[in-house]
Parts: C-alpha cells; sequence; structure tokens
C-alpha cells in the first residue's frame, strides 16, 4: 500500500480522499492543516489529521505527500519545503512561473534525495502531454488549445471582488465556429475574442447598481476585457440550484502535415468533458504520486514535471497485463 | 546528429524517409533490402543501399534501425535478430501476439545491450498511450476504440484473394450512433456490428459473376460476416482516381466516474484524423527512435513500449523550452 499524506483539506484535498476510493493500492492516512486540527473533520476513517507546523515530524508515516494548496501564494512556498521531508506531487497552475517553480522545487529535492511532481493536472497536466506528443509527431504544425464549456474559478473569484455582488459564477466557453475551424486542418489564426467566450452569472446585492456592475465586468482588463462577455442577473437560490457544480473541459488540437512535400494532413485531438474539475484533478495528482513512489524507490530524485514520467508506471496494473490489453 | 538505417523499402520505408525531413536533428544514411541493392533508388542524396544479408556488417554507421517489415511474417524474425546489432524501433501490430514478440525482443536486446522499442504507431502505439492514460485516470470506467473512417489494408487485401477481384479498396467507418452514445457517457454496450461498418469498392474481373463475389465478401468470417457491409463495384479508373490514398483515424475513448459514491462523470478523448497512415505511422516511429537512442545511450537496454517511453525524451526541443512553452 502507497501511504498518501495531504496538505491542504479543501476542494483538491476532498477530491484526493474520493480518488484514493478508486485505487485500492493507496491509502490515505494523514491530513496537514493551516486550521486547528480538532476542526477539520475528515471523511475517510483512520486517518490523522497534524497541523502544517508538524509537516517535518511524520517521515516515516507517508510515502508521498500531495499538496493541495493554491498556485498564487501557497504551492511556491510549500513544494520546495515539503521536498525536503517527503515526495510530493503538486497541481501547480500558473504557467509563466513554472520555470522558476521548476528550479526552486529541483534544488531541495536533489539535496533532500526526494523527488517533487509539479503541474499535475489537465492543464497543466494531462492537455501539456498531449501537446508534447502532438508536437512530436507533427513538428511541422499548429497547437490549439480550447476550455470549456466550464466554470472559471480565477474568473468567478474576479467578479466577486466588484462592489455590489454577492456571488458569480462564470462559465468560459469555446467558440464553436472557431472549433470547427480547427478540426477542419484549415490552420486558422484566432484571436482570443473568435476562440472563446465568456458567460457571467451574477448575484447582486441589494440595491447595488446593475449596469456598473455589468460595465465593471465587461471592461476589466486581462480577465474579460478582450472577450464577448455575457452578464446575467440571477437570486441566489438560482446561483445554488443551477450552477452549484463545477464541470470543465476542452480540447488540445495539433494540426501538421507530413509527406516528402508536406502533402498530407493530419488532426490530432485530445479532449476532456468533466463533471468536477478538482475531482479529475485529483484522480490526476493520485496517479502521479504512484509514479512518485516508484520512481523514488528506484533512486530517482529532483523536480519532474508529467512529461518526465514513463506512462506505465502510472498503473497500478501488472506490466505484462498491460502489454497484453492495453498496448 | 541521428543517423537512422531502415529495413525494407515499401510504404513504410518511404514515410520515414519523408518524416526524418520534418526532423532536423536525424539523417538517413542506410537502406536495407531484400531485393537486389542495385535496383531500389532512394529519394533521399547521399543514402547507402545494402543487401538485407548484410546486416550485421553496418553497426557503426547507424545509432537506431528502423524495422519497416510487416507484422505477419516479417518482424516475428526481424527485430530479435537486428536488435543484436542495433538499437530498433518497430511498428509490429499484431496485439494478440505482442506479449510474445516482446519477450523475444526483449531478450536478444538484453543480451546485446540494445534497445527495442515495439510497436510505434498509432493502434498499437499513440491509442495504447491514450488507453493507458484514460485507464489510470479513471479507474472505474469503460475503454472504446473506434477506428475510420479509413482504409484497411488487411480487409482490402482480403477482398483482392476472391477470385474475379482485380482491386479492392475497403473503408472501415465507426457508426455515429455508436461514437454518439459513448460520447454521451452513458456507457452503452455494443456489439461488433453496432459499433462499425464496412464499405468496399471493387473492380472485377470482364465476365466475373457480381453476385458471387459480393456474396462471398459480405459472408468472409472474422473479416465482413460480424458486420453491416456494402459493396460498390466500380472501374478501375475510377478506383485509381477516388480511391489512391490511404487516410485513417479513429478515437479512443474512456468514460468513467470520480466521487465518494461515483457521482460525477468524465469523458475523456483521443481522435485522429489522418490523410495518410503509412506517413503518420512513420511520424511516429521517427519520435521514438530519438527516445531509443537516447536511452540506449544513457545505459537503457532491453524491449520498450510505447508505455515506457518518458514523453520527454521523444522532444527535440529543449528541456526548460517545453517546460516554458508545451507544460
Amino acid at each position: 500500500m502507497i501511504r498518501l499524506g495531504i496538505l491542504g483539506y479543501g476542494n483538491l484535498g476532498r477530491g484526493i480522499e474520493c480518488a484514493v476510493r478508486h485505487n485500492s493500492d493507496m491509502k490515505l492516512v494523514a491530513v496537514f492543516t493551516r486550521r486547528d486540527p480538532a476542526s477539520v473533520k475528515v471523511r475517510t476513517e483512520g486517518v490523522t489529521v497534524y497541523s502544517a507546523d508538524e509537516l517535518a515530524a511524520h517521515r516515516d508515516e507517508i510515502d508521498v505527500l500531495i499538496l493541495c494548496g493554491g498556485s498564487a501564494t501557497d504551492l511556491p512556498g510549500q513544494t520546495p519545503e515539503a521536498v525536503k521531508y517527503y515526495n510530493v506531487v503538486d497541481s501547480f497552475d500558473t504557467h509563466a512561473r513554472i520555470p522558476e517553480h521548476f528550479e526552486n522545487v529541483d534544488k531541495a529535492a536533489k539535496a533532500a534525495g526526494h523527488i517533487g511532481i509539479i503541474s499535475c493536472g489537465w492543464d497543466p497536466g494531462m492537455f501539456s502531454i498531449a501537446r508534447l506528443y502532438g508536437n512530436v509527431i507533427l513538428p511541422d504544425g499548429k497547437d490549439y488549445t480550447f476550455w470549456g464549456k466550464g466554470v472559471s474559478q480565477g474568473h468567478s473569484d474576479a467578479i466577486r471582488r466588484i462592489k455590489g455582488v454577492a456571488d458569480a459564477r462564470q462559465y468560459t466557453i469555446p467558440v464553436p465556429a472557431a472549433l470547427e475551424a480547427v478540426r477542419s486542418g484549415s490552420d486558422p489564426e484566432l484571436t482570443t475574442r473568435q476562440k472563446h467566450t465568456r458567460e457571467c452569472f451574477v448575484v447582486a446585492e441589494e440595491g447595488a447598481d446593475l449596469n456598473r456592475i455589468e460595465n465593471e465586468i465587461k471592461t476589466m482588463p486581462n480577465y474579460f476585457a478582450d472577450y464577448d462577455t455575457t452578464v446575467h442577473f440571477i437570486s441566489m437560490e438560482e446561483l445554488k440550484r443551477d450552477h452549484a457544480g463545477l464541470p470543465h473541459g476542452g480540447s488540445v488540437i495539433r494540426t501538421g502535415s507530413s509527406g516528402w512535400d508536406n502533402e498530407n494532413r493530419h488532426t490530432i485531438e485530445y479532449s476532456l468533458k468533466l463533471d468536477s474539475n478538482p475531482e479529475f484533478t485529483t484522480q490526476v495528482l493520485v496517479a502521479f504520486a504512484r509514479a512518485a513512489y516508484r520512481m523514488n524507490r528506484d533512486g530517482v530524485s529532483g523536480c519532474k514535471t508529467v512529461l518526465d514520467i514513463p506512462p506505465i508506471l502510472l498503473s497500478n496494473m501488472d506490466p505484462a497485463d498491460i502489454r497484453a490489453h492495453l498496448v
């Protein structure tokens, strides 16, 4: 049994707990929290809750620690710190800062003789893998990534910060005509606006100025200004009834050519349709935790991304069975 | 520069030649043929043509040998033999015999200190990778593989062996309703007949009995009897004009659940749309040849499948660039 610990018991932490139930070779043994451990009620029986302050004290109990914090402020510090004591896996998803995070984790992991697999999930994660395979098979080609239809938590949060907004949910939606043009292999050049639209469901506080809120959303730089955005004002009851889930998904498409004179065209598409973004992410995290455990047992240390991991190490099946049934 | 050799100069061999043009770190240096070397005209300048009999004699000239023979009679003997002298990559695609082929190649490869990557292509190959990732992320789920629309060379050959048939082309076509049902996540149980139809374009010899030919096709065991099959008789001119290409493709779909009580559903789909089946296969083969070269240089030997290869080793890009741009 691979003994897992988790640091942070929010959406991701609870997702890990569920994912462990689908993997018979794994066991959740400990949860580390920054809250008062006595206040955290864990769903799985037999799991000990520790304070995040005692992270260093339980090295003999845990094979892999899965970091369930956020990328903005938690993981940049947590992952390099935790890898001193444990093999770790995280879902760091700030694409622009991955090289820097990699270097920080790599240095600490090598010094400790541990392995740290960063940026596991679906983007980065499975979409990174799809992009890599697409690029190597079709070196002369173009990459396209579409997200949605799904809830963007970052964009929902951005709306919630506007004065007069009680709650909000934002859906990112790929433009069907853009998807179709890419799949046809016509290699379109697409602007940000042509690829995705944004649909917002907003609960306003009583008496708030709806026109102002709508205008602040639609003109918000980076988040909405470059998109065609629709805003619907709804009641808190409707939000809770119709928009409680965290569905997401998307497609990575690589189009490119082969042949002596590029005369043949090919389209590779990897697509996801997910009822629960955090639960899918955690199903990916536990598979990479299995690989982290095995690779470290075989003497590998340092920081790794999903692209460094031989796929077969992710599976609980016997390699001979895999060759007989999945290859 | 990675120096490649190829054994066999048919559709796949010519595809390798094209694929090398798309990979700036590779060079085709030698072609081995069972024909008279003087009779083989290679398109790339500076490539030497050797007799397949001298396979053992050119070890210092070649880093990886790509085997371009067929799975029925060539590769079972060729791959274990060639791996004695070279790192090799093949596209062995008889699924049921992969475990046996693996064992044979593994023994010879380990004895020689070489690496042999078998069953590279799209199925087996990229579809194997898609099945593996799908299974590890959604352990509670179902696998579906659809092929087509595309030309099946095995089925086309089977028709050609019927008396009175001058030439033929067979298309395998997924049933749209079946694909839709799978993508919806409804986990249908599908029979062979419900998943694919077969469409045949047949050129009959003059005076041949068309009814008999059509009946022999439709009732042929394994190949056609379990499918809804359509037969069109056309002229040789039409066959050459409308059915000269070798397009193919398909989808690997994994549907499954997550959550404490399997309450959330997910669909993962990997799909291909290919103008040229052999050229796409060879684009995959050369990427795995790069990995074979690197892994053997790092001391790895034995037989490997695509599932044993860390994706990053397939790429010619600098690892830091990959982390910055593809992860």
